[in-house]
């Protein structure tokens, strides 16, 4: 089953089934809001009220309550690299404003001109947990969405932890679409490729199965700390190829395209724009 | 004029004014609530809408839709541990579930030994901003209350950054209530007394003035990456003497308190407790 949150012509947003190219009305405001229904599953399979014409897609969960991120997660990289497999995920945060569709434009500010790319596995929270057991974990996860981890790197340096290059406005697109477990190669530990490409050209591969911390592990280890809840967020982290660590180093410019695919989980596909702002230079 | 989320009999929250030991009924829920008005200063003067009965404070803005966090931001301490005065703040967030009210009990992880305690400055937004200029800023704040910013050392450090050990659930009082800058000496950039305590001992004491990134311009730099918007909170940081860096290292234990407080801007006090966890040790 595919979820998605899209716009309506009215400019509002509308939870819908995808259903090839039919959109069925779920007669919610976006996903966020269908998660957080206890009967979410059954909600969204029964569900039959008609299409809805989209004016786009919105994040797949527009506002969620927490968006975890992690850093330094798929094996080979980390190998290749030279360094051992961490212990423990790293875990850093991003802010609900940072959230674009999957065909919104990125915004480009004028205050950073080391705008990277992140193509990431993203997990979707639908049910509450704390401290979940491998099987709670496995149950709390209501599907996978495309993200791509937008990352201002001159900011995400400027002090010790990253957080301020990783949250600006308008940076990160999230979607099209969540697509459950039960469709997917590997369930809720997928097995899929993923791909971020520049202008066309691939900079980013993996598999999805590379991750040092699996999706059910991560369910686990975050709700050792607090309470995930319907529609909380969890970016899985990025393989090798961003731009800041290439020789010379390669960022986005005014007009990039930046699309990140994963086998299963559709395609973003986001122009990268400068930001209109005033008396900006 | 002092503003509180109190707890009801009912076991609801609400917006009050306190007025000395009234607290005057706002008509909403919380003060998050509250500043999501645009005329929430004069509807919390002008309200009297009767005396509520309290239960007991709740966080000032139960659910922040941003809890951004400072590092690195007291001079004196900077300067007597011989390090360079930072050219940029230190970012890093916190989740609202880790928020507790003022008089609430900090809840021990059987996970962490290593919970300590930074005593802070909370700013509380009052007007969405993005880049606000610094008259945007200083109109854009509503108000301080404490915070304490405590923190899980032994998984701070599991990682390159600092999430993880920031932002355990119920482990952060934050209140016991929001005082505007009017009422303060020295308006959005207050200088007031910062206070620490374990069992009634001083473990941290600052001024408030010491800040390298003050109030306005911390509210300045953070608009610069994304908007703020009502209820937001900025935690300025804290000074030293926290437990980490003692010689030997003191932590919290089962039954200390742990008070935190600011001049004019009152006290918390809170109760460590072994956070009762099925099957844990």
């Amino acid at each position: 089953m595919k979820l998605a949150t899209i716009r309506t012509t009215g400019g509002r947003t509308r939870a819908v089934r995808v259903d090839g190219d039919t959109l069925v009305d779920l007669g919610l405001a976006d996903v966020g809001e269908l998660l957080a229904r206890p009967d979410w599953a059954e909600h969204a399979a029964r569900a039959d009220g008609g299409a809805v014409e989209s004016a786009g897609f919105a994040p797949v969960v527009p506002r969620p309550g927490k968006v975890i991120c992690i850093g330094l997660n798929y094996r080979k990289h980390i190998l290749e690299m030279g360094r051992e497999l961490p212990e423990h995920p790293t875990l850093f945060a991003k802010y609900p404003e940072a959230l674009i569709g999957a065909y919104d434009e990125i915004q480009l500010p004028p205050e950073s001109d080391q705008v990277d790319w992140e193509a990431e596995l993203a997990v979707v929270i639908g049910r509450r947990v704390r401290r979940a057991t491998e099987a709670q974990a496995d149950a709390a996860i209501a599907g996978f969405a495309v993200l791509n981890d937008v990352t201002m790197r001159d900011w995400q340096y400027r002090s010790p932890v990253w957080l301020q290059g990783k949250t600006w406005e308008a940076s990160t697109p999230f979607g099209p679409y969540l697509v459950t477990p039960g469709d997917l190669p590997g369930g809720t530990r997928p097995s899929l490729t993923l791909t971020g490409s520049v202008d066309g050209e691939v900079v980013q591969r993996a598999d999805t199965a590379d991750l040092v911390f699996d999706p059910v592990a991560l369910v686990r280890y975050v709700s050792t700390i607090l309470t995930l809840e319907p529609g909380d967020v969890i970016a899985t982290g990025t393989p090798g190829g961003v731009g800041h660590a290439r020789k010379p180093a390669r960022y986005l410019a005014g007009g990039s395209v930046l699309a990140t695919e994963i086998t299963g989980l559709g395609r973003s596909e986001s122009k990268a724009v400068a930001e209109p702002v005033a008396g900006a230079l």
